[in-house]
Formats: structure tokens, sequence, C-alpha cells
């Protein structure tokens, strides 16, 4: 035990810094011949061989046809457009990343706000969004905060009723399960992000899935700039074609993604377990049925409780040198942005994003790193009054 | 010399297929070292130390302030945005690829095609476009066809008189040379591509250039999804960030580009020598202070003259394994996308999109290739009447 936390002099915690993300990509060796390969025939993208198997792979994993894009926010703008968004309104959530609403817009239609559920999901409410549906609604796009699955059966049951396209975007919850099945295949279209940040990650990539051969066949137009095979376009689509060596990438990625699943599982587990006995955190979780690939594990601070508040709190971790952040801080309905929307009250997502903490979890994190993020945050519960003088 | 072309049962010309794009990339070795070194840092990409460096010797190369991009598409859409475009018309070719358009509608703005100059450049002709200049025009959106710069002057200096703002799509033309000096800081912005058919590739990416440096800061913002150091958002921006794999490997092209563009400019000068001896092919021709590219080599065929059509000339070329393309045909107002531009009469690209053919130009060209692509036309055309009633 140290005689005193870092924020007020003591040593810190953790030796080297625990950043908010620790990507884990394979050797460079591990796939080496055929990306030299891909490089010497001069076939680097453009739907070249390893796109097409990775494509044949995650189809496979995730029981869906599957196409990925160079990024998920095109895999999202790209969605949106091939469920036939270019006006009116879609409900979104506001306690989400920025991606969401954006893509959105890009696509001709406005953000909807609509509040986070009460069930500790921190995922868009049914209730909520029911009560936004107006004769202008084109779409509900639900979101997976941290990985947690929004209630895909809900959403879609309102969407169905009131002849709503329901789409998912899923950035953060690659490898999350719903009744022990893999998600991907729920809704019109689900999309997931293969950015460097997320659980799977082929440096910048994501995919769209659908079981709708319409939407599918849509979607592949517009990623290659809505070209059909008489080299005419239906519609104005985008460049979005994933390269040759991520595709290898994420074909190693897959050899390993079980264990690296079950590792952040067993991770946040731990946390929970540790993070549970303390005053004033509430930690997200997922409804019973649900195995969350946990993006982040999401911490909400009660200031009285814990005995100070989430930005003191995250400025003491770091200087125990665990970096965790204030996503998603500030809610998307109080940004420059979207101005016409910072009238609205949503107080869940309010209160949501001004208390919350999100902790890293690691492909590979080890149970010490588990119990230093518990200690760190039990000693800066114990030391509040003297953090809070020294914060001043 | 053989007794018959390979249309009417004789050997091909080439043993092996000449593709409409030969790319060049450097072997993997030459950047495997700090390949690795992200992979096993996790740092692949967001602004990561090779695309820093990638952007600071872009910077200085082309003379101008450089954002890369991960691909060209996604240059353009920030381009059009960061220059303001949100409503409105943009002026632009219908005789290029059909990006051009498709970004101007992503942007919210619609595109209103001009006919293409009669100066042999196939570039936008000034003329038309300030015949197009309504109250609802926002900008002139030029297009360096082929890799030939348009008439940035001229196009500049409308625009200024008219108070629209000017930028190009020079996804082309990478190390064209106008009055010597490489382009891409003219106007209020330009943008290159990348891409595996470039000259310059890193297999996917694109720069966006400008000397403009509140548009050069929007651009930033909206390449990251317009994030700002606060974590609030102005406005809606999108993922466009090129991976450190890439941007190692534009370092590396950037040590040969200027070998590559010499060999390009030979071959083009011996192919234009062997060609312009054919009756009915008429050659594009760049004005006489430009240096292009030249991504490809457009070729128009006269029916009449050559004796045969453009669609035969290719298919006869093919059977020769020499693969040229009809770039860019059809043009883009008589696509399906742009169904409100059907009407209207662009004669010249008109003309242009159905008599045109595309030649290959490489990085890595040889004489004798720009021989046997001359010998191919010539034995075409004379064996013109045999191949008309062999194709029936």
């Amino acid at each position: 035990m140290r005689n005193a936390i870092a924020a007020v002099g003591g040593p810190p915690i953790f030796e080297r810094p625990l950043q908010i993300v620790r990507p884990v990509f394979p050797d460079a060796n591990k796939f080496l011949a055929p990306f030299q390969a891909a490089l010497a025939s001069g076939q680097v993208t453009n739907g070249g061989y390893w796109v097409l198997e990775f494509e044949r792979q995650l189809s496979e994993y995730l029981g869906v046809p599957t196409l990925v894009f160079c990024n998920g926010q095109m895999a999202l703008m790209t969605m949106l457009r091939a469920a036939g968004i270019e006006r009116g309104e879609v409900i979104v959530p506001s306690f989400t990343f920025a991606a969401t609403p954006h893509a959105v817009r890009w696509c001709g239609a406005e953000p909807v706000f609509a509040d986070v559920a009460a069930d500790g999901s921190w995922c868009l409410d049914p209730d909520d969004v029911e009560r936004k549906i107006t004769p202008k609604t084109v779409a509900i796009l639900g979101v997976d905060a941290y990985g947690i699955a929004c209630d895909y059966t809900r959403l879609t049951e309102i969407g169905r009723r009131n002849g709503l396209r329901v789409i998912f975007d899923s950035a953060p919850s690659f490898g999350t399960r719903v009744g022990g099945r893999l998600v991907g295949g729920f809704g019109d279209a689900q999309m997931f992000s293969f950015h460097a940040t997320k659980a799977f990650t082929t440096m910048e990539g994501g995919c769209l899935c659908t079981h709708d051969p319409e939407l599918f066949a849509r979607a592949k137009a517009i990623r290659n700039f809505g070209q059909l095979a008489d080299g005419d376009c239906d519609e104005a689509g985008i460049n979005a074609k994933l390269t040759e060596v991520c595709a290898l990438i994420g074909i190693e990625q897959l050899k390993s993604f079980e264990q690296a699943a079950l590792t952040r599982r067993r991770a946040v587990a731990r946390m929970r377990e540790g993070l549970s006995k303390l005053p004033g955190l509430t930690l997200a979780s997922a409804p019973p049925d649900q195995d969350p690939i946990w993006l982040y594990l999401p911490v909400f601070v009660d200031e009285r409780e814990f005995g100070l508040d989430r930005d003191d709190v995250a400025a003491a971790l770091a200087r125990e040198n665990l970096y965790v952040r204030k996503y998603y801080s500030p809610p998307c309905h109080h940004m420059r942005a979207y101005a016409a929307s910072h009238e609205i009250s949503l107080p869940r997502s309010e209160a949501s994003a001004f208390s919350v903490l999100a902790l890293p979890v690691y492909n590979d994190m080890t149970e010490d790193e588990c119990d230093g993020i518990v200690q760190a945050f039990l000693e800066v519960h114990h030391a509040a009054p003297r953090v809070k003088r020294a914060f001043g």
C-alpha cells in the first residue's frame, strides 16, 4: 500500500501508461507473403482475392451475408443510403459517438435524438423512440453503446408496426452475442467498425451485414461509386473499398478473436466484481441474455456518494497512469452541429454524458491490470477529500 | 508480320495481356520494419507518425499545405464540404468519372453539367461554364481529364468574377505540371487520388491541397468526424483517415516518382508519334505550357476514316491481348443517377464519350509495349474490312 495516491504526490499505481485502447495486431510475417504477392501483382484493392475471402469468412462466422468497407463510417453511410434514406427524419440516440448522427445528415436526412433506456444498458429507449415518431420519420437507427446490443426485438417491432426501416449502428459490438448468437443479422441491416479502437480490428475497416438481397446489392454498388455492370450508375455512390492488406489482417484476427473475446469478458467481470463494492459507481449492465464484447466498461460516477466528480476522478486516475475517457460526452444533441436539438430534453442521456467514464478493456488484458484499475478507484475514493483539496 | 490479326484468327501481338493499368508498388521489405513497429505499437491510423511525415513530404513536393485521406473520393467530398458546399448548384464536366458529380450530390448540392472544350484537352470549356452560371451556382468544380490540367486560369477568373468557389477534382493528375510547376495549389483547393489505378498510388488514398488556412482547418476536422479539440463537433464530419501502411508506401513511391513520370511521358510521346500517322484517330493534346502525367492516353476514333467504330476497335484490340477502356463513357449526364440532365445537350461530351478509347500508360512501360500498341492499331486499321465481316 502506498502512503499517498499519485494525485497527492504518491507514486502511480501503473508504472507504464494504460491508454484507453491497446490494439493487438498479428505480426506482419503472418501475412507477408500474400501481401507481397498483392503488391507485386498490383491487385491491392477493388475486391481482390483476400477481400473476397475475408467476406466469405465473415459471412460464415456471423451467419449473415457481409460486405467489407474501408471504414465503419463508410459502412454506416452506405447502409443508410442502401436502406433508402435520402430525406426525412431518422431516430437515433444522442448518447453515442457523433459518427451516428453525422452519417444520417450526409445521407440527406435529419437525426432526431431519443433518450437512452433506464435498464442499465445505456442504449436507445424503445418507449422514447416511439414517442419521437412523426410523419417524417423514415428509419430507426439503434446503436450498440460500448458494445452492448440495443433492444433489437422491440426496436424492430416498433419499426415494423410504423412502416420504418430498422437498422443498427453496431460499430462497437462485433463479437457481442444475444441469446448465444453473434449479432450481425438483426433488423434490415447492421454494420460494424474494424477501427484500431475496436475489439476486432483491421487497422481501418468495417462491414455491413444484411439478409435483404436488395439492400445487399445496392450497398455493394454504392461501395464502388454506384457503378453497375454496364458502367452506368443508378445513384451516387462513394469509394468505400477495403484494401487487401486490411483483409489479410482481418483474416488473421479472426483466428484469435474468440480467445480475445473471452479475455475481454473475463476482464470486465473481474473489474465489475471489484468496482461494484465501491459507493457512488454505477456500471453498465447487459440484459441477461447478452454477452457484450465490451468495447469499454462504462462507469457512472455519483459525485456525492463517491466523494469526487467525474472530471476529478478522471484527473486523479491519469496521475495513476490510467487514461480513461469521457465517452460519450458531450451528448450529440448538445453539439454545435445539432444546434436545432439543443432545446430538447433527454434527461438520462444528459446525466450519463456528464457522469460517465469509459474504462479500457483490452484483448490481452491481464488480471493484474484489472486489479490495478479497481485498486486505483478504491484508493482515489478513500483519498477523495485530499484529492479535492489538491485539485482545489 | 503476321498473316492475320488476332480478330480474324492470327496470333495476338501481345503474348501476355496488357491491362488498362499496371500499378508499380515497392517491395514490402522496403517499409516492413516501420510497418511492423506500427502494428506492434497499435498506432496504425489516426494521424500516426508516417501519415504526418507523408503529409510533410507531399506539402514540400507540391509546394502547398496538404492533407492525406483514405481515398480520393473522401478527399473530394471533404474538399467540397470544407469549401462550404451544402446546397445549390456546382458546375462540373459531364465527360469525367462519375465520382465527380456523385461527390457534389453527397454534399447536398446538384451537379450542373457543362461541355468540354474544343482545344483538344477534353477538359471543361470555360465558355460553357460561364453560360451555365445561375443565381443558384455556388462553385465551379473543374476536372483534370486523363491527367490533363483543366484551364485553371480562366476557370478561376470566371469564378472570382461571379463570387463562386473554384475547386479542382485533380484525381488523375498528381504529377502534372503547368508552366513547369507541379499542380496542387490552384484554385481554392485541389485534390488527388492515390488509387491503384493512378500514376502515384498508395493502394487506396488521396490528398487535398489548399493555400487557404480556413479551408485546410475545416477539411482536417471533417476528416476525423468533424471533431474539434474540445470533443465538440461544429459540423457533420466523416472518417477519411489514411492508415500508416498506405503512408509508408506513399513515402517509398515519392522516391521513384519523377522517374515514373518521365517514363510515362516518353511512352505517350512514342505512342503519339506512331498513332498520329493513322487516319481517323484524334489524340488528346495538352496546352503547350503543360506536361500532363497522362493517366491514360485517350484516342478518339472516327469510324468512317479509321474503318471501324470504337467498339469494334476495342474488341479487335482485346483479341491482341490489349485491353483498352471506354473512359469516360457513358457521359455522366446520360447516367440514370442524373435523369434530370438527360435532356441537356453537350455535343462534344457526347461525341467524345462514344468515340473514346483510353490506352494504358504504365510507370514502367517499355518501348516495345508502346510500339506493340501502335502496331496493333495499324494492323487493325489495315484489316478493318475483314474485322468488320468477322464481327458481323
